[in-house]
Protein backbone atom coordinates (compact mmCIF):
# COMPACT_ATOMS: atom_id res chain seq x y z
CA UNK A 1 0.00 0.00 0.00
CA UNK A 2 1.25 3.25 -1.00
CA UNK A 3 2.23 5.57 1.78
CA UNK A 4 1.81 8.85 -0.32
CA UNK A 5 -0.27 11.69 1.62
CA UNK A 6 -0.70 15.02 -0.04
CA UNK A 7 -0.32 17.93 1.96
CA UNK A 8 -3.33 20.06 1.23
CA UNK A 9 -1.29 22.92 0.92
CA UNK A 10 -0.43 21.69 -2.44
CA UNK A 11 -3.72 22.00 -3.91
CA UNK A 12 -4.13 25.44 -1.93
CA UNK A 13 -7.38 26.33 -3.69
CA UNK A 14 -9.33 22.82 -3.93
CA UNK A 15 -11.93 23.06 -1.11
CA UNK A 16 -11.11 20.86 1.06
CA UNK A 17 -14.95 18.37 0.89
CA UNK A 18 -13.78 18.01 -2.64
CA UNK A 19 -9.95 17.16 -1.86
CA UNK A 20 -11.30 14.63 0.45
CA UNK A 21 -13.55 13.01 -1.97
CA UNK A 22 -10.54 13.27 -5.06
CA UNK A 23 -8.16 11.60 -2.78
CA UNK A 24 -10.45 8.69 -2.18
CA UNK A 25 -11.34 8.51 -5.89
CA UNK A 26 -7.20 8.67 -6.80
CA UNK A 27 -6.73 6.28 -3.90
CA UNK A 28 -4.58 8.28 -1.89
CA UNK A 29 -5.11 7.06 1.75
CA UNK A 30 -3.50 10.62 3.53
CA UNK A 31 -3.95 13.94 3.47
CA UNK A 32 -1.71 16.31 5.45
CA UNK A 33 -4.20 19.02 6.65
CA UNK A 34 -3.27 23.13 7.41
CA UNK A 35 -4.75 24.86 10.28
CA UNK A 36 -6.40 28.44 8.63
CA UNK A 37 -8.40 25.93 6.44
CA UNK A 38 -9.81 23.82 8.76
CA UNK A 39 -10.59 26.58 10.63
CA UNK A 40 -12.25 28.22 7.51
CA UNK A 41 -14.63 24.63 6.91
CA UNK A 42 -14.72 24.31 10.62
CA UNK A 43 -12.97 21.46 12.75
CA UNK A 44 -15.48 19.40 13.67
CA UNK A 45 -16.70 19.38 10.04
CA UNK A 46 -13.56 18.85 9.08
CA UNK A 47 -12.56 15.74 11.85
CA UNK A 48 -16.05 14.15 10.79
CA UNK A 49 -15.86 14.48 6.82
CA UNK A 50 -12.18 12.48 7.48
CA UNK A 51 -13.64 9.70 9.61
CA UNK A 52 -16.31 9.45 7.32
CA UNK A 53 -13.33 8.88 4.16
CA UNK A 54 -11.33 7.04 5.53
CA UNK A 55 -8.58 8.97 5.04
CA UNK A 56 -6.03 9.09 7.20
CA UNK A 57 -4.41 12.25 8.43
CA UNK A 58 -0.68 12.45 7.95
CA UNK A 59 -0.01 16.20 10.03
CA UNK A 60 -1.52 18.90 10.76
CA UNK A 61 0.77 22.09 9.91
CA UNK A 62 1.66 24.56 11.42
CA UNK A 63 1.70 25.71 14.80
CA UNK A 64 4.93 27.14 16.10
CA UNK A 65 5.67 31.19 15.14
CA UNK A 66 7.12 31.29 19.22
CA UNK A 67 7.90 35.27 18.34
CA UNK A 68 4.29 35.70 18.15
CA UNK A 69 3.09 37.30 21.98
CA UNK A 70 0.45 34.71 22.00
CA UNK A 71 2.35 31.63 20.82
CA UNK A 72 1.49 29.53 24.42
CA UNK A 73 -2.10 29.88 23.59
CA UNK A 74 -1.93 29.36 20.34
CA UNK A 75 0.00 26.19 20.26
CA UNK A 76 -1.90 24.48 22.94
CA UNK A 77 -5.19 25.31 20.86
CA UNK A 78 -3.04 23.18 17.86
CA UNK A 79 -2.44 20.51 20.19
CA UNK A 80 -6.21 19.88 20.54
CA UNK A 81 -7.14 20.61 17.05
CA UNK A 82 -4.33 17.82 16.15
CA UNK A 83 -5.99 15.55 18.80
CA UNK A 84 -9.50 16.49 17.06
CA UNK A 85 -8.38 15.56 13.46
CA UNK A 86 -6.97 12.40 14.67
CA UNK A 87 -3.37 12.96 13.63
CA UNK A 88 -0.38 11.88 15.94
CA UNK A 89 1.49 14.75 14.11
CA UNK A 90 1.83 18.70 14.90
CA UNK A 91 4.41 20.57 12.52
CA UNK A 92 5.85 23.87 14.33
CA UNK A 93 7.53 26.91 12.14
CA UNK A 94 9.24 27.90 15.01
CA UNK A 95 8.86 31.49 13.85
CA UNK A 96 11.42 34.43 13.30
CA UNK A 97 13.22 37.39 14.89
CA UNK A 98 11.04 38.98 17.52
CA UNK A 99 10.48 42.89 16.39
CA UNK A 100 13.29 44.62 15.36
CA UNK A 101 15.76 41.97 17.31
CA UNK A 102 19.01 40.78 16.02
CA UNK A 103 19.63 38.23 18.65
CA UNK A 104 19.04 35.18 17.10
CA UNK A 105 20.65 33.00 19.69
CA UNK A 106 18.22 33.99 22.17
CA UNK A 107 15.23 33.56 19.62
CA UNK A 108 16.60 30.29 19.15
CA UNK A 109 16.52 29.74 22.87
CA UNK A 110 13.15 30.93 23.52
CA UNK A 111 12.43 28.20 21.34
CA UNK A 112 13.56 25.41 22.82
CA UNK A 113 12.06 26.80 25.93
CA UNK A 114 8.78 27.31 24.21
CA UNK A 115 8.67 23.92 22.84
CA UNK A 116 9.62 22.48 26.81
CA UNK A 117 6.52 24.39 27.80
CA UNK A 118 4.24 22.49 25.26
CA UNK A 119 5.55 18.92 26.03
CA UNK A 120 3.23 17.81 28.69
CA UNK A 121 -0.35 19.73 26.84
CA UNK A 122 1.35 17.51 23.52
CA UNK A 123 2.15 14.12 25.49
CA UNK A 124 -1.35 14.87 27.40
CA UNK A 125 -3.12 15.00 23.83
CA UNK A 126 -0.88 12.17 22.59
CA UNK A 127 0.86 14.39 19.66
CA UNK A 128 3.93 15.00 18.79
CA UNK A 129 5.68 18.00 17.96
CA UNK A 130 7.40 17.79 15.04
CA UNK A 131 9.88 20.57 14.84
CA UNK A 132 10.39 21.57 11.56
CA UNK A 133 13.97 22.91 10.08
CA UNK A 134 13.12 25.61 7.78
CA UNK A 135 15.67 26.85 4.81
CA UNK A 136 18.31 29.50 6.75
CA UNK A 137 16.65 32.15 3.87
CA UNK A 138 13.46 32.21 6.43
CA UNK A 139 16.03 32.57 9.12
CA UNK A 140 14.66 36.11 10.00
CA UNK A 141 11.09 36.13 9.42
CA UNK A 142 9.60 32.44 9.83
CA UNK A 143 12.05 30.17 11.29
CA UNK A 144 15.03 30.37 13.73
CA UNK A 145 15.60 26.90 12.97
CA UNK A 146 17.45 26.54 9.96
CA UNK A 147 18.98 22.99 10.37
CA UNK A 148 18.33 19.42 11.24
CA UNK A 149 20.85 19.58 13.24
CA UNK A 150 19.31 22.41 15.15
CA UNK A 151 15.99 20.34 15.26
CA UNK A 152 17.72 17.55 16.72
CA UNK A 153 19.38 19.63 19.48
CA UNK A 154 16.44 21.41 20.40
CA UNK A 155 14.37 17.86 20.30
CA UNK A 156 17.22 16.63 22.50
CA UNK A 157 16.10 17.12 26.11
CA UNK A 158 12.37 15.31 25.48
CA UNK A 159 11.31 11.62 24.84
CA UNK A 160 11.85 10.84 20.72
CA UNK A 161 7.53 10.27 20.64
CA UNK A 162 6.98 13.69 22.81
CA UNK A 163 8.88 15.50 20.26
CA UNK A 164 10.45 14.52 16.72
CA UNK A 165 11.60 16.45 13.61
CA UNK A 166 10.46 17.26 10.09
CA UNK A 167 12.26 16.21 7.21
CA UNK A 168 11.69 18.24 4.21
CA UNK A 169 13.70 18.34 1.39
CA UNK A 170 13.14 21.49 -0.36
CA UNK A 171 14.76 23.36 3.09
CA UNK A 172 17.14 20.63 4.02
CA UNK A 173 18.87 19.44 0.65
CA UNK A 174 21.79 22.13 0.02
CA UNK A 175 22.91 21.10 3.92
CA UNK A 176 25.97 18.66 3.50
CA UNK A 177 25.29 17.40 7.30
CA UNK A 178 21.75 16.35 6.53
CA UNK A 179 22.31 12.65 5.61
CA UNK A 180 24.27 11.90 9.35
CA UNK A 181 21.52 14.40 10.77
CA UNK A 182 18.97 11.90 9.30
CA UNK A 183 21.01 8.65 10.39
CA UNK A 184 20.94 10.14 13.89
CA UNK A 185 16.94 11.33 13.91
CA UNK A 186 16.77 7.63 13.10
CA UNK A 187 18.33 5.87 15.81
CA UNK A 188 17.06 8.75 18.03
CA UNK A 189 13.25 7.62 16.55
CA UNK A 190 12.51 11.20 16.20
CA UNK A 191 11.22 11.32 12.48
CA UNK A 192 8.08 12.44 12.80
CA UNK A 193 7.36 13.89 8.94
CA UNK A 194 8.51 13.51 5.54
CA UNK A 195 7.96 15.93 2.92
CA UNK A 196 8.74 16.66 -0.31
CA UNK A 197 9.30 19.43 -2.43
CA UNK A 198 11.88 20.79 -5.09
CA UNK A 199 13.53 23.70 -5.02
CA UNK A 200 13.28 25.57 -8.60
CA UNK A 201 14.42 28.98 -9.59
CA UNK A 202 14.34 31.82 -9.90
CA UNK A 203 12.66 32.23 -6.72
CA UNK A 204 9.63 34.44 -6.69
CA UNK A 205 9.08 37.99 -4.78
CA UNK A 206 8.91 36.80 -0.82
CA UNK A 207 10.24 33.40 -1.48
CA UNK A 208 7.54 31.44 0.20
CA UNK A 209 6.10 30.62 -2.73
CA UNK A 210 9.06 28.99 -4.82
CA UNK A 211 8.49 25.48 -4.62
CA UNK A 212 7.99 22.80 -6.96
CA UNK A 213 6.95 19.21 -7.50
CA UNK A 214 8.65 16.89 -6.52
CA UNK A 215 10.30 15.79 -10.08
CA UNK A 216 10.76 19.47 -11.21
CA UNK A 217 13.79 20.56 -9.77
CA UNK A 218 17.40 20.41 -8.68
CA UNK A 219 16.71 17.76 -5.33
CA UNK A 220 17.66 13.96 -5.09
CA UNK A 221 14.42 12.53 -3.82
CA UNK A 222 15.72 9.19 -4.27
CA UNK A 223 18.47 9.72 -2.14
CA UNK A 224 16.22 11.80 0.31
CA UNK A 225 13.59 8.98 0.87
CA UNK A 226 16.69 6.47 0.57
CA UNK A 227 17.96 7.69 3.55
CA UNK A 228 15.01 8.24 5.23
CA UNK A 229 13.86 4.76 4.52
CA UNK A 230 17.30 3.21 5.99
CA UNK A 231 16.90 5.50 8.97
CA UNK A 232 13.92 3.19 9.56
CA UNK A 233 11.23 5.71 8.31
CA UNK A 234 7.96 3.68 7.60
CA UNK A 235 5.26 6.81 7.98
CA UNK A 236 3.55 8.54 5.87
CA UNK A 237 5.26 10.66 2.98
CA UNK A 238 3.87 14.34 1.99
CA UNK A 239 3.99 16.17 -0.81
CA UNK A 240 3.81 19.88 -0.04
CA UNK A 241 4.32 22.08 -2.53
CA UNK A 242 3.65 26.42 -2.36
CA UNK A 243 3.88 27.98 -5.89
CA UNK A 244 1.13 30.13 -7.46
CA UNK A 245 1.06 27.92 -10.67
CA UNK A 246 0.49 24.90 -8.47
CA UNK A 247 -2.22 25.94 -6.99
CA UNK A 248 -3.68 27.87 -10.63
CA UNK A 249 -3.95 24.11 -11.54
CA UNK A 250 -7.26 21.96 -10.92
CA UNK A 251 -6.92 19.93 -8.04
CA UNK A 252 -7.14 16.30 -9.57
CA UNK A 253 -4.22 17.23 -11.91
CA UNK A 254 -1.54 18.56 -9.60
CA UNK A 255 -3.03 15.48 -7.17
CA UNK A 256 -1.73 12.71 -10.04
CA UNK A 257 1.69 15.12 -10.20
CA UNK A 258 2.38 14.82 -6.90
CA UNK A 259 1.65 11.22 -6.54
CA UNK A 260 3.61 10.74 -9.81
CA UNK A 261 6.35 12.19 -7.92
CA UNK A 262 6.07 10.70 -5.19
CA UNK A 263 6.42 7.29 -6.84
CA UNK A 264 9.53 8.08 -8.54
CA UNK A 265 11.13 8.90 -5.60
CA UNK A 266 9.78 6.58 -3.11
CA UNK A 267 8.82 3.19 -4.89
CA UNK B 1 42.91 55.18 9.91
CA UNK B 2 39.91 53.25 8.81
CA UNK B 3 40.02 49.99 7.18
CA UNK B 4 36.72 51.12 5.15
CA UNK B 5 36.53 49.89 1.85
CA UNK B 6 33.40 50.44 -0.61
CA UNK B 7 32.90 47.92 -2.95
CA UNK B 8 31.85 48.76 -6.26
CA UNK B 9 28.93 46.67 -6.56
CA UNK B 10 26.94 48.56 -4.11
CA UNK B 11 27.11 52.01 -6.22
CA UNK B 12 26.96 50.05 -9.26
CA UNK B 13 25.84 52.94 -11.28
CA UNK B 14 28.39 55.57 -9.99
CA UNK B 15 31.08 55.82 -12.92
CA UNK B 16 34.23 54.23 -12.17
CA UNK B 17 36.21 57.45 -12.44
CA UNK B 18 33.64 59.42 -10.24
CA UNK B 19 33.61 56.71 -7.89
CA UNK B 20 37.53 57.04 -7.24
CA UNK B 21 37.04 60.48 -7.17
CA UNK B 22 34.26 60.54 -4.57
CA UNK B 23 36.33 57.84 -1.98
CA UNK B 24 39.33 60.10 -2.37
CA UNK B 25 37.57 63.53 -1.40
CA UNK B 26 35.77 61.51 1.37
CA UNK B 27 38.80 59.82 2.99
CA UNK B 28 37.75 56.40 2.28
CA UNK B 29 41.14 54.45 1.45
CA UNK B 30 39.82 51.30 -0.53
CA UNK B 31 37.21 49.85 -3.25
CA UNK B 32 36.36 46.66 -4.01
CA UNK B 33 36.23 46.40 -7.97
CA UNK B 34 34.36 43.87 -9.77
CA UNK B 35 35.43 41.83 -13.35
CA UNK B 36 32.37 43.33 -15.52
CA UNK B 37 33.04 47.09 -14.48
CA UNK B 38 36.53 47.12 -14.55
CA UNK B 39 36.63 45.43 -18.14
CA UNK B 40 33.81 48.25 -19.19
CA UNK B 41 36.54 50.88 -18.26
CA UNK B 42 39.50 49.20 -19.83
CA UNK B 43 41.62 46.91 -17.64
CA UNK B 44 44.66 48.95 -17.82
CA UNK B 45 43.04 52.17 -17.71
CA UNK B 46 41.58 51.49 -14.47
CA UNK B 47 44.55 50.31 -12.92
CA UNK B 48 46.47 53.09 -13.54
CA UNK B 49 43.38 55.21 -12.37
CA UNK B 50 43.54 53.48 -9.26
CA UNK B 51 47.35 53.80 -8.77
CA UNK B 52 47.47 57.54 -9.55
CA UNK B 53 44.28 58.15 -7.03
CA UNK B 54 46.33 56.44 -4.14
CA UNK B 55 43.52 53.53 -3.48
CA UNK B 56 43.96 50.30 -2.70
CA UNK B 57 42.38 47.76 -4.10
CA UNK B 58 40.61 45.23 -1.35
CA UNK B 59 39.50 42.33 -3.33
CA UNK B 60 38.73 41.90 -6.78
CA UNK B 61 35.18 40.04 -7.72
CA UNK B 62 34.14 37.72 -8.31
CA UNK B 63 35.77 34.58 -10.48
CA UNK B 64 34.75 31.41 -9.70
CA UNK B 65 31.46 29.80 -11.57
CA UNK B 66 33.01 26.59 -11.62
CA UNK B 67 29.82 24.90 -13.77
CA UNK B 68 30.68 26.89 -16.53
CA UNK B 69 32.43 25.32 -19.47
CA UNK B 70 35.51 27.93 -19.75
CA UNK B 71 36.06 27.88 -15.91
CA UNK B 72 39.81 27.44 -16.15
CA UNK B 73 40.76 29.96 -18.96
CA UNK B 74 38.55 32.11 -17.51
CA UNK B 75 39.45 32.19 -13.99
CA UNK B 76 43.57 32.43 -14.91
CA UNK B 77 42.32 35.44 -16.85
CA UNK B 78 41.20 37.11 -13.48
CA UNK B 79 43.89 36.04 -11.70
CA UNK B 80 46.09 38.17 -14.31
CA UNK B 81 43.58 40.93 -13.52
CA UNK B 82 43.53 41.11 -9.86
CA UNK B 83 47.39 40.93 -10.44
CA UNK B 84 47.33 43.97 -12.76
CA UNK B 85 44.65 46.32 -10.41
CA UNK B 86 46.92 45.41 -7.48
CA UNK B 87 45.06 43.57 -5.19
CA UNK B 88 46.17 39.98 -4.03
CA UNK B 89 42.70 39.09 -3.53
CA UNK B 90 40.57 37.34 -6.01
CA UNK B 91 36.84 36.39 -4.75
CA UNK B 92 35.03 32.84 -5.73
CA UNK B 93 32.17 32.43 -5.92
CA UNK B 94 32.18 28.63 -6.98
CA UNK B 95 28.68 28.43 -9.29
CA UNK B 96 25.83 26.34 -8.90
CA UNK B 97 25.02 22.72 -10.16
CA UNK B 98 25.84 22.49 -14.09
CA UNK B 99 22.23 21.51 -16.05
CA UNK B 100 19.74 19.59 -15.21
CA UNK B 101 22.44 17.77 -12.15
CA UNK B 102 21.12 17.11 -8.90
CA UNK B 103 24.26 16.15 -7.96
CA UNK B 104 25.99 18.93 -5.64
CA UNK B 105 27.81 16.28 -3.72
CA UNK B 106 29.76 16.17 -7.14
CA UNK B 107 29.74 19.62 -7.78
CA UNK B 108 30.99 20.59 -4.44
CA UNK B 109 33.98 17.86 -5.66
CA UNK B 110 34.25 19.35 -8.63
CA UNK B 111 34.67 23.19 -7.06
CA UNK B 112 37.47 21.27 -4.82
CA UNK B 113 39.65 20.16 -8.18
CA UNK B 114 39.27 23.36 -9.71
CA UNK B 115 40.76 25.42 -6.83
CA UNK B 116 43.43 22.71 -6.75
CA UNK B 117 44.04 23.37 -10.03
CA UNK B 118 44.16 27.20 -10.08
CA UNK B 119 46.46 27.20 -7.28
CA UNK B 120 49.97 27.19 -8.71
CA UNK B 121 48.64 30.33 -11.25
CA UNK B 122 47.58 32.08 -8.39
CA UNK B 123 50.60 31.50 -6.72
CA UNK B 124 52.50 32.14 -9.56
CA UNK B 125 50.92 35.57 -9.64
CA UNK B 126 51.05 36.61 -5.91
CA UNK B 127 46.65 36.60 -5.77
CA UNK B 128 45.07 34.83 -3.01
CA UNK B 129 41.85 32.65 -4.00
CA UNK B 130 39.58 33.50 -1.54
CA UNK B 131 36.43 30.97 -1.47
CA UNK B 132 32.92 32.88 -0.10
CA UNK B 133 30.63 30.97 0.78
CA UNK B 134 27.37 32.31 -0.53
CA UNK B 135 23.73 31.84 1.45
CA UNK B 136 22.24 28.38 0.89
CA UNK B 137 19.11 29.87 -1.15
CA UNK B 138 21.93 30.26 -4.26
CA UNK B 139 23.35 26.59 -4.09
CA UNK B 140 21.22 25.75 -7.01
CA UNK B 141 22.36 28.53 -9.45
CA UNK B 142 25.53 30.31 -7.94
CA UNK B 143 27.76 28.57 -5.22
CA UNK B 144 27.17 24.76 -4.06
CA UNK B 145 29.24 26.42 -1.46
CA UNK B 146 26.96 27.17 1.55
CA UNK B 147 28.92 27.35 4.79
CA UNK B 148 31.95 28.68 5.97
CA UNK B 149 32.48 24.91 7.27
CA UNK B 150 32.54 24.11 3.62
CA UNK B 151 34.88 26.87 2.48
CA UNK B 152 37.50 26.08 4.61
CA UNK B 153 37.35 22.46 4.24
CA UNK B 154 37.89 22.82 0.46
CA UNK B 155 41.13 25.40 1.11
CA UNK B 156 42.49 22.92 4.07
CA UNK B 157 44.52 21.04 1.21
CA UNK B 158 46.27 24.42 0.03
CA UNK B 159 48.33 26.98 1.98
CA UNK B 160 46.39 29.64 3.83
CA UNK B 161 48.80 32.41 1.72
CA UNK B 162 47.34 30.85 -1.65
CA UNK B 163 43.60 30.00 -0.61
CA UNK B 164 41.39 31.78 1.84
CA UNK B 165 37.96 32.73 3.18
CA UNK B 166 35.60 35.27 2.87
CA UNK B 167 33.47 36.49 5.79
CA UNK B 168 30.49 37.68 4.30
CA UNK B 169 27.46 38.88 6.85
CA UNK B 170 24.81 38.69 4.80
CA UNK B 171 25.69 34.70 3.53
CA UNK B 172 26.59 32.93 7.19
CA UNK B 173 24.69 35.27 9.71
CA UNK B 174 21.55 32.62 10.10
CA UNK B 175 24.43 29.85 11.12
CA UNK B 176 25.05 28.92 14.20
CA UNK B 177 28.62 27.01 13.33
CA UNK B 178 29.75 30.56 11.98
CA UNK B 179 31.48 31.90 15.21
CA UNK B 180 33.93 28.55 15.13
CA UNK B 181 34.04 28.60 11.85
CA UNK B 182 35.57 32.28 12.14
CA UNK B 183 37.91 31.07 15.14
CA UNK B 184 39.03 28.39 12.89
CA UNK B 185 39.89 30.88 10.00
CA UNK B 186 41.94 33.28 11.94
CA UNK B 187 43.79 30.18 13.42
CA UNK B 188 45.29 28.82 10.36
CA UNK B 189 45.53 32.78 8.71
CA UNK B 190 42.72 31.75 6.38
CA UNK B 191 40.67 35.11 6.57
CA UNK B 192 41.27 37.13 3.13
CA UNK B 193 38.27 39.01 3.15
CA UNK B 194 35.57 40.47 4.98
CA UNK B 195 31.98 42.12 3.62
CA UNK B 196 29.58 43.59 5.31
CA UNK B 197 25.98 44.19 4.16
CA UNK B 198 22.52 43.36 6.16
CA UNK B 199 19.88 41.26 5.72
CA UNK B 200 16.07 42.32 5.06
CA UNK B 201 13.23 41.21 3.88
CA UNK B 202 10.87 40.35 1.66
CA UNK B 203 13.43 39.20 -0.67
CA UNK B 204 13.10 40.69 -4.08
CA UNK B 205 12.00 38.34 -6.67
CA UNK B 206 15.66 36.33 -7.84
CA UNK B 207 16.64 37.31 -4.17
CA UNK B 208 20.02 38.66 -6.13
CA UNK B 209 19.33 42.46 -4.81
CA UNK B 210 17.59 41.85 -2.15
CA UNK B 211 20.60 42.81 0.51
CA UNK B 212 20.83 45.92 3.37
CA UNK B 213 23.46 48.60 3.90
CA UNK B 214 24.91 47.66 7.51
CA UNK B 215 22.39 48.88 9.85
CA UNK B 216 19.22 48.35 7.58
CA UNK B 217 18.50 44.67 8.77
CA UNK B 218 18.24 41.99 11.67
CA UNK B 219 22.34 40.81 11.42
CA UNK B 220 24.28 41.82 14.09
CA UNK B 221 27.16 43.24 12.81
CA UNK B 222 29.16 44.52 15.35
CA UNK B 223 29.59 40.69 16.91
CA UNK B 224 30.93 39.85 13.36
CA UNK B 225 33.29 42.45 13.77
CA UNK B 226 34.55 41.12 16.72
CA UNK B 227 34.56 38.09 16.29
CA UNK B 228 36.75 38.52 12.53
CA UNK B 229 38.95 41.10 14.45
CA UNK B 230 39.43 38.42 17.69
CA UNK B 231 40.26 36.00 14.68
CA UNK B 232 43.18 38.05 13.90
CA UNK B 233 42.15 39.52 11.54
CA UNK B 234 43.31 43.10 10.36
CA UNK B 235 42.68 43.92 6.94
CA UNK B 236 39.95 45.66 5.01
CA UNK B 237 36.39 45.55 5.47
CA UNK B 238 34.65 45.76 2.78
CA UNK B 239 30.64 47.18 2.29
CA UNK B 240 29.08 45.24 -0.26
CA UNK B 241 25.42 45.76 -0.91
CA UNK B 242 23.50 44.60 -3.86
CA UNK B 243 20.05 46.28 -3.97
CA UNK B 244 17.79 48.56 -6.27
CA UNK B 245 16.88 51.27 -4.17
CA UNK B 246 20.86 51.86 -3.23
CA UNK B 247 21.38 51.64 -6.63
CA UNK B 248 19.46 54.26 -7.43
CA UNK B 249 20.36 56.70 -5.21
CA UNK B 250 23.51 59.10 -5.75
CA UNK B 251 26.94 57.57 -5.29
CA UNK B 252 28.09 60.10 -2.36
CA UNK B 253 25.36 59.60 -0.30
CA UNK B 254 25.42 56.15 -0.57
CA UNK B 255 28.61 55.77 0.33
CA UNK B 256 28.50 58.43 3.40
CA UNK B 257 25.75 55.82 4.63
CA UNK B 258 28.19 52.66 4.22
CA UNK B 259 30.73 54.50 5.67
CA UNK B 260 28.50 55.18 8.38
CA UNK B 261 27.44 51.09 8.73
CA UNK B 262 30.54 50.17 8.60
CA UNK B 263 31.76 52.79 11.80
CA UNK B 264 28.90 51.49 13.94
CA UNK B 265 29.77 47.89 13.47
CA UNK B 266 33.49 48.15 13.42
CA UNK B 267 34.71 51.28 15.07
Amino acid sequence: MTRFSLNQATTKRWPIDELVAGCVTAGVPAVGLWREEVAAFGLEKTASLIRDSGLAVSSLCRSGFFHEEDWYDNNRRAIEEAATLGTDTLVLVSGGLPGKSRDIDGARRHVSDAIGALVPDAQAAGVRLAIEALHPMFASDRCVVSTLGQALAIAAPYPADAVGVVIDTYHLWWDDQVWAGIDEAGRQGRIAAFQLADWITPLPEGVLLGRGLPGTGCVDMRRFATAVGNAGYRDWIEVEVFHEDVWSRPGPEVLAEAFAGYRAAAE
